[in-house]
């Protein structure tokens, strides 16, 4: 069996012994380098801009300014296109502006023959900025009278959920709570930084390299930038060190390719610098959530509101889609409880955030985790008790979109994870604290979607083509970006070929001008999207191997079988027939008979299944120190059934990391007054090492999702949702102060605790 | 109607511009040269090698010699694999040798930093050779004491053909004639040379970039001559200039691969200099000829006997099949004439020969055409009448493979030529000539295959994939090497789609881990075998369209049809109901109905009709200057219906060039004593150019060949093999001198006067 064995991913070798080759590891001959005039200030009016001098320095071969870029406003979001209008991303961005919206807002941009001097060239362009007042928050954006970053005004759109009349069940319970919670603007700090190039293969063919989740929407988005038919660009997606949902997004791709275009077709590279990309690629969206629940002595939640405002900064890029998706992908976690939700995203003169791994849903959980877990306090209800009592089970209907949940896992992953963190004892640990140094447990949970069905369409695409040697190359639209998903389709393509994991060849690169169409890596959804496609096209593979098996044999196709890569009587695997490389190498080469032999499979799916899971925590706050120590964490995950346990654990344990960054490291510092981004580096901005992290556990609860194609469920996104809002509570347990704010810095809990006088100033 | 059309190439404006990239113009980060230690003896054996002081020389990284490389044989010629073991070519070589068998043999590589330090290494690594007697000619290969160049002997293989009983047909006609018939050595001269690098990708991942005609081949047998798996290698192969059979062999390939595994992956390019394509390549084989016929009176040819011997060179390469492809392709010629061929190919030490525009055609007509002529000059016959009364009609059997002629224009070129050479009158201008300079007209035929069937398996492969703007891209197996096969395809495509010709892109580079399998370009195929292929996967991509467009529309997909790029009504073409794109956009963007629209066909093809042609030519030759001016030439050509007046223009005056270039220029200076090649470069290797070529003249006869998908037959080399005779022929008119020796140089031509009286020493 291939699926559900930990099984060494196909590309370990190439990336560890450095035979994997990255955006960056493609030269061209004559690539010459970009660099942008970034604006210093965050709302400003360029009234004047002189390049004279930029042109002037040696090695400097063009200049261009907003004066010369197209007239043409272009999204950026990673989504599929969508045949309604009133659906697709909202346009607002152009390749370079006259009316800066952010601290780094690109002007100008000077292509040279080095990145040294496009450097140096970009610092002698100058520019005269009439300055405007920063928007900093939402406030600041809905105020009467305020300034507008964009015509069509500062709000970007508005939504509201309701379901089960939630004001009324709220008001109708024994107990109600609400609070206000506040999350922070961060980066995703992947490995590899934003970086792309484009050349021209024919005077009408622009071709573009980039480190992308999302080769297909780049390829529409940057038709849109240019005003050009979409076939006339194409998309190479090399090897990818990391996304994380900021690649989610038509980045520098659009400019790499007006550049080349401007250059005669010569390749132009435009690679953004660590700072670049905290300022000037997106950011998780800082969210200001009213929340409110109401919830019975005996623990029934009978429903909660959350009011949120998403500060989407700048520019649009996904917008208002992460606070509406948020707010879908927790809705499986307590269905029978009434839920309400509204959702205002404006603009502001913050850097645009767009999207980032959780999307939305970190932040609503946050919220949603928090105030329950406080109002089990209140009403002396154990924490892991009321979500027991609530969590979805099988056979329970989202109430949101009405979708019957065939697995939910969720009580199962609570009542596992309290036996392995022995969380009686732990929580019994707690009682009574004095002292400077006190210990807290803290629990949470998630549901999560394993696409974007019905908001997006899903499609994916699978071609296989059977090698001399019998071995399998397996072409997928899906974009492996580290997570992982090459080596899970591999599994699946093995598994239902009925050859061996080894035989199978996974063509990493994804090229939208041969690919089959996928949209990209985003929303947990690859393994569940594209495996129908590989089913698909491993079945129809498989039944070309055994047809032509019988045009050799003379034996009906219909009693052999293929096993471990062979043909085999079905009736008796043992015996086997031939390989499947003599059937190859027949099929290949016999002079009248036969073909080489292939599938492709274009493929929609229209379900889109929840996975849920939950954190345990047990840590110590050291209150004098401010200074939180975990001692034991574990995230418990039904995923479906898991395709492969060590890919799998390494996404809990990355997610975890991400999580506990957002929960006590991380935050972008920035001037409210001046929009001034102060730490956009990784020294300033303190993004956990391994240092700084616990040993991190994991468990699963293997469901089986009948409506996946091999019974799995998401799982990318997912781990990253619990552990702030767990670590949170755990905190509260220890010291008794909800700090509603992330992230828990030192600096937060000082202010807290002398809130709270446990110290004093 | 796209075909029949005197479309623009798909890729001229990339190559005009300077976007279309080739394999030199492909630069990767840390490249690494290598240059070959060249033997300068023609057969010797290493005694010792020393490298001491090139791997000294800063910038040298390694130097391999024949004692580091794999101890495995293998082959080189483009052939497709064979299931039968007694149908693969001869694996005779190594990737560096002890045993030297011909002037610049390999013993040793070098790798360095840059390519000249690696030419100053090479020159430093001392070998001390043993020599060996040098064999030039058939005598000295098959004298029973010849040393052996390679162990299994100097004979490579031996064939004969007999068709309706030659040597009676031939004593029993009214006339008997016999002669003996000479060509030279001569290289393809493409203008791209010969250049590939080769790099990893993962550990048991080795890619190839390179300019060859067959990737597919070169894939395979780098595998077999590294001992790994066929599926371990990856060939890819970008724009080329030009091949010419050249690269119908793998030639660095597996240098460039042994190299980079070496050297643990990093890029390493072997490039040959123009000199070292000289001996190191591949050569036109040597055919040495002993013909006989016999013709009546009434112009009858009752048979005749070809007796080959061929001269391979140093190694096998494609070694025997061109002696026996030759007669093979000529056979339908004059197929109600008996036919004897016998043919023997030898190792000599001269650099090996291989694959070349004609495959061994030219040899063989030249001599059966040179005969025939001499033979209808005695009886006082005409030699357009004698050909048209032996000439292949419709409905003829081969008397070889006994195959149906279906299609035959050949009596209709004849025809159509002398009316458009105005063959009486120009024959009548040259009787009774005296004086220094005489003109004289000549004419000669051929016949030609479309494919290799049933010598070699056919098959080829195509995949469309509908782009949203309903474009097509269209992916192919076949290669394009200059020769305008995308172009046909793209016509093809849009002809059975019904989308206009510009809406179809072609991804014209070949990667042998993606694209549909096809072995390549050679033996006049592609446009023959890839059309089934384009033709069945472009109806089922328009069989998906329409199937789509009745999902939007709910009119029955079987009263619709596709014109110009539009859904329109079959009853009713003006009548558009929507456009190819929209159905597209619909296709891929429908939350829950379509997919992407593609096909992919591999098809294997077992029908191989011949096309047909001739050649008329008018010339001066002065002689006291031996020296021959042609006053008029113009080929006619059968090969079915013509796909594309222009680009079929250009394969005839291509191939035209080169034929005058073998009759009157071409020739490699070889030392039969030493084996040392003389004139290796443009400059002493006399290759004509525009100024030596006077204009060329062709026209078509078209027919309509059925067994064809759209009608048409080889093309690509028949240009090349009647001008010879031709020229041979009007020049034995103008002066009475059979001149059986070719090129017929102002030399030849001296020498062959002297003896014939005409001039005197």
């Amino acid at each position: 069996m291939s699926l559900g064995s930990p099984l060494k991913r196909v590309d370990a070798e190439a990336k560890v012994t450095g035979h994997a080759r990255y955006t960056d590891d493609h030269q061209m001959h004559g690539m010459r380098y970009a660099k942008y005039v970034r604006s210093p200030l965050a709302h400003a009016y360029v009234t004047a801009i002189d390049t004279y001098a930029a042109l002037a320095l040696p090695g400097v071969e063009a200049v261009f300014t907003y004066q010369d870029v197209p007239e043409l406003r272009f999204p950026t979001a990673g989504h599929a296109w969508s045949l309604e209008p009133a659906k697709r991303d909202v346009a607002d961005r152009q390749l370079l502006t006259q009316h800066v919206r952010h601290y780094g807002d690109g002007v100008a941009i000077v292509v040279a023959r080095d990145a040294l001097t496009a450097e140096r060239a970009a610092a002698l362009v100058e520019v005269v900025y009439q300055e405007l007042p920063v928007i900093a928050t939402a406030q600041g954006a809905l105020a009467p009278d305020a300034p507008l970053i964009h015509p069509e005004g500062n709000t970007l759109k508005k939504s509201e959920i309701s379901a089960n009349q939630p004001k009324e069940a709220i008001s109708s319970a024994d107990f109600q709570l609400s609070a206000h919670f506040q999350t922070p603007v961060i980066q995703h700090c992947h490995m590899e930084g934003v970086t792309c190039f484009a050349y021209m293969e024919q005077p009408d063919h622009i071709v573009i390299v980039s480190s992308t989740q999302i080769p297909q929407i780049v390829r529409r988005t940057v038709a849109q930038a240019l005003g050009m038919p979409w076939s006339n660009i194409r998309v190479i997606k090399p090897y990818i060190g990391g996304g994380f949902g900021n690649k989610q997004d038509v980045l520098e791709e659009p400019m790499a390719a007006f550049l080349t275009q401007k250059m005669g077709g010569i390749p132009v590279k435009v690679e953004l610098s660590r700072e670049e990309c905290f300022f000037a690629s997106r950011t998780r969206h800082a969210f200001s959530i009213d929340a409110e629940l109401g919830l019975n002595h005996d623990g029934i939640l009978t429903g909660y509101q959350l009011n949120v405002l998403s500060n989407t900064g700048a520019y649009a890029s996904h917008g208002h889609s992460i606070a509406s998706a948020g707010a879908n992908k927790i809705s499986y976690l307590y269905p029978r409880s009434a839920f309400g939700y509204s959702a205002l995203t404006h603009y502001s003169n913050y850097p645009a955030a767009g999207a980032m791994r959780g999307y939305g849903a970190p932040q609503v959980a946050f919220a949603l985790e928090c105030l329950l877990d406080d109002a089990a306090e209140k009403l002396s209800l154990d924490a892991v008790d009321v979500r027991l009592l609530n969590a979805a089970r099988s056979g329970d209907i989202n109430p949101v979109n009405h979708k019957k949940i065939y697995s939910a896992g969720l009580v199962e992953c609570l009542e596992k994870g309290r036996e392995l963190f022995e969380w009686n004892a732990r929580k019994a640990a707690c009682k009574n604290q004095t002292g400077d140094l006190r210990r807290g447990v803290g629990v949470a949970c998630f549901s999560y979607g394993s696409n974007t069905y019905p908001v997006g369409v899903e499609i994916a695409g699978a071609r296989m083509l059977l090698n001399q040697d019998g071995t399998v190359n397996l072409q997928i639209g899906a974009t492996e970006i580290g997570q992982g998903s090459d080596t899970v389709f591999a599994q699946m393509a093995a598994e239902t070929l009925g050859i061996p994991f080894e035989h199978i060849r996974v063509i990493s690169t994804q090229d939208t001008d041969i690919t089959a169409y996928d949209p990209g890596a985003f929303a947990s959804r690859q393994s569940y999207v594209a495996a129908p496609a590989v089913m698909q096209a491993a079945s129809e593979l498989r039944s070309k191997i055994l047809a032509h098996a019988e045009l050799i044999s003379h034996q009906p196709q219909w009693g052999l079988t293929l096993l471990n890569g062979n043909v085999v009587m079905a009736a008796q695997p043992e015996m086997v027939l031939m390989s499947v490389a003599e059937v190859s190498m027949h099929a290949y080469y016999h002079q009248e008979i036969g073909a080489q032999l292939l599938a492709e499979i274009s493929h929609k799916t229209t379900t889109n299944p929840p996975a849920f899971g939950c954190t345990f925590v047990d840590l110590s706050v050291d209150i004098p120190l401010c200074k939180v120590t975990i001692n034991k964490i574990i995230n418990l995950h039904d995923s479906g059934r898991i395709l492969n346990p060590q890919l799998a654990e390494g996404q809990v344990h990355g997610g975890m990391g991400m999580g506990i960054g957002w929960a006590l490291f991380e935050e972008m510092i920035i001037d409210e007054k001046t929009g001034v981004v102060r730490n956009p580096n990784l020294l300033d901005y303190k993004f956990p090492t391994i240092m700084d992290l616990p040993d991190l556990d994991c468990a699963f609860v293997e469901t089986y999702e009948p409506q996946s194609a091999y019974g799995h469920k998401a799982l990318g996104e997912p781990p990253i949702i619990s552990p702030a809002p767990a670590i949170r509570n755990a905190i509260r347990m220890a010291t008794g102060v909800s700090i509603n704010t992330l992230p828990i810095t030192p600096k937060t809990l000082f202010a807290e605790f002398v809130q709270a006088g446990l110290i004093r100033e």
